[in-house]
């Protein structure tokens, strides 16, 4: 097990429903010297990518993202997930599911931040249905900016996310790929990388 | 001017409705260098306090929370604004209205994550009306914990948000009061401190 798997079999509570509560270190409560490791991690991984800028989701995306670009000495970017009266027209928008939220959201980057001009590392806490990332590459996409590879700290491998998007060709790592958890005993399976 | 008046000068945009647009650097897209500079400052304007745990709200509050956190060498817990089914039920709420997006939001704080023998710095990006510290201030108060203090990026000087909170007695640092913005010619008077 990596230093992320140790700390969500330690901290990580599965619940009903296929939900894995990290919250006490992860996306409610931040332990700092973690997501330190996870920035490092990241850079590790995609060392041989020529990033620009790393690019997130509201909310729980940020502080992991701020790291991240830390690391890669380059701004980060967050999409906002509804339209604020401080953010001109001109943004890039994409339509995501929420899978912890259960609603819809559409999702803008102002246009003024993303250029094809870039080259952006796509950063977010959890990979399930895949739909945040896909609004990610959308924007991506929409701005003529060149994908480099995306980082996800938790991906749950027995969902498609994960699989539609390296499917597409894209270089996805998780640091940890959930296939199974067991809400009466607690256990969490990784899959093997 | 410090630090950070010269980028809002050099980077902040003034808009119609007394809108100051800093989401080149600070709440969309963020200068990572500027945060950690940040964290440095609130550090240093902090340092005799016992802190140990760092209080946001999302989302532009994170990244900026997350450095700070760094320098006290801390957890940072951010306060969300709406009831996800991964927060179990025994959480801290807040009322909080929204300068920006002209709406009210409830805030919560799992009770898991602050408790009486915490010492919170309690971190925001814009001071305005105060309502978003006034929210933090009411869950810390129902969690028992010591509020040591509040640090804001940005204060709005105009608006009557500071005052009130220092007024009760709080160690308030904002690392640029905004005294008056003109949209016309786009100047930006600060506060002497």
């Amino acid at each position: 097990m990596n230093f992320l798997e140790e700390r969500i079999v330690k901290d990580g509570i599965v619940k009903a429903g296929n939900v894995l509560k990290v919250d006490s270190f992860l996306n409610h409560q931040m332990d700092i010297q973690l997501l330190e490791e996870i920035g490092r991690e990241f850079k590790r991984r995609f060392a041989d990518k020529h990033v620009t800028k790393i690019l997130t989701i509201e909310a729980s995306g940020i502080g992991i993202a701020c790291f991240v670009a830390k690391e890669f000495g380059v701004p980060m970017v967050f999409a906002k997930k509804s339209k604020s009266i401080n953010i001109a027209g001109d943004v890039y928008v994409a339509e995501v599911e929420s899978f912890t939220h259960m609603n819809k959201n559409q999702v803008i980057v102002s246009k003024a931040f993303l250029s094809e001009e870039d080259h952006l590392l796509i950063i977010d806490d959890f990979l399930a249905n895949g739909c945040a990332l896909q609004g990610m590459i959308a924007i991506a996409e929409a701005a003529g900016a060149t994908v480099e590879g995306l980082g996800i700290v938790i991906e749950k491998g027995f969902q498609h996310g994960g699989r539609a998007i390296r499917n597409l060709g894209y270089h996805l790592e998780s640091l940890a790929i959930v296939e199974a958890m067991d809400e009466e005993t607690g256990k969490i399976t990784f899959r093997q990388q």
